[in-house]
């Protein structure tokens, strides 16, 4: 067998595991005219692969870019000349920590490889592989071919100028990189979600709403305010802005909600409110607050409309 | 002056208090075809309230509704004949206790009184009146003409059939009621929104992220997902079914995310996950998995296309 080296392609990516994140994801880089190869170490979803790809790419009408897909029967091959690599294997160290050390030895020290680990960090997966300054978190939503967050989370070895480019070529392919400061168990986009989940599961364990209640509470009601307003954008919303916001918050929760959390909002003090309200001028603008109400609304006028047609 | 006592009007409401929710109250009445009476005690709120709930009505297409709205400078009079009294006054027991007292004596027994109240408990704002037993918070997420959610809460006193008629009600003009099984401080809107939000509040001041990543996460990634299924509902689509999605949750984050949560994830053991499947599947049928993807999928391309015209 000949092997044919190819110079390196910066628009080409390795998907490695191609279950629903991997699929989703070569869906995002495919329709961005990204070359894309799949790789799977079970032959089952290798073959599964394409159609999966197929009909993702048609749910956002780049049914045409399917032509950018690949499936390879072996991982060496699937790594010729790209750029990046996106692992998508199942969220379990001793896997995640082998597929690095095998990537790690098979790609040229400039690629990049970026990992969809929703919780494990990049410190621990690449203990073992002797280049890890190359190697970053890169989480998606699922699914990331229909929701743009992803957040970047440096390992302890991790160079800040693959941070940098992993933003940038998030950037380039239409997702919205959040760079973490800190690398923290579950990150951001987990820990928020499993502090409501943590709640949803409290009420229905306690008997207080059913089921189908609590999640009425987030689908007809937090949920399509969350989807136009992230939690700060809301406080400066439902208020004259978001210092009178937590201000109020301070005084009515901790007074009147006393019993609602078990611990104390210990960290909503004078430092906390600044900190808050400048972050908001930072993120919105001086005079953002009605702004912020239009896109809720019209966000919302515009979910109104999708479900009664 | 001549008063003059009108028979009851089985669709004729009175909204007390012409705030942000009260006004936007007036509008899913008053486009549900209800005759809707104003009064708030503020003359300045008085005087604005009709070119606000005409705007509000306008943003759903509802602006010839305008004609069923009346703005009242007399609290008897805005009451004469209603079936329903929606009380939207602060968030104060002081001044929601008088109010409530006010109403009890100038409304005929029948008369249901609603209280917007977001946290205060209906056993302590009708403390003082001599009828608590039609007495019932009806609490709306904000804003109510385009946010569907309501949570039906009992007080201590309050009777069976209110609960009932007040859901009637809500459903009657197109809102989502949920009923309580008990009255917790909080209920159940704000305590998983507050959830959210002492997660994202400690994010920022640990220095894990930006207020604009923060809030991201949420409105490109958790948000979207949430408006289309609640907490039980993505864990249902997440994995196969409720019941490995919940049995994974467990494994995974007391082991892997341990770190994650102040207080372990004590409530999900076996009974706990039992009583998740079957509310999942009385919430959503034996086989919703798939309806349920279908579901997110659908809402999320829509809301793509929203944002990508």
């Amino acid at each position: 067998v000949e092997v044919t080296t190819h110079s390196q392609n910066p628009n080409a990516v390795a998907v490695i595991g191609a279950g629903f994140i991997g699929c989703s994801y070569v869906a995002v880089f495919a329709r961005a005219g990204w070359e894309v190869r799949i790789y799977d170490a079970d032959p089952t979803f290798r073959s599964a692969a394409k159609e999966r790809v197929a009909s993702l790419l048609k749910q956002t009408g780049h049914g045409d870019n399917l032509k950018n897909v690949s499936v390879h029967d072996d991982l060496e091959q699937s790594l010729d000349g790209v750029r990046w690599v996106q692992e998508c294997t199942p969220e379990n160290l001793d896997i995640k920590q082998s597929v690095f050390i095998q990537l790690d030895k098979l790609c040229p020290s400039e690629v990049i490889l970026a990992s969809s680990a929703s919780a494990l960090t990049m410190t621990a997966i690449a203990e073992k592989v002797s280049m890890p300054g190359r190697c970053v978190v890169v989480h998606p939503t699922n699914p990331p071919h229909l929701l743009r967050f992803v957040e970047i989370v440096a390992g302890a070895n991790t160079k800040p100028h693959v941070v940098t480019e992993a933003a940038e070529v998030m950037r380039a392919i239409g997702q919205y990189p959040a760079v973490l400061h800190k690398e923290i168990p579950g990150f951001i986009l987990n820990r928020l979600q499993v502090a409501l989940e943590r709640e949803a599961f409290k009420l229905l364990a306690c008997q207080v709403a059913s089921v189908q209640d609590i999640d009425a509470a987030v689908s007809e009601g937090l949920g399509p305010r969350w989807a136009a307003l992230g939690p700060f954008a809301v406080e400066e919303t439902n208020a004259a802005n978001i210092g009178v916001g937590l201000t109020k918050f301070r005084a009515y929760f901790n007074e009147t909600m006393a019993e609602l959390d078990d611990e104390p909002f210990d960290a909503v003090d004078d430092a906390f409110i600044a900190l808050a309200v400048e972050g908001v001028r930072v993120a919105y603008g001086e005079n953002c607050h009605d702004d912020l109400l239009e896109k809720r609304d019209n966000l919302l006028t515009g979910l109104k409309d999708m479900h009664q047609p």
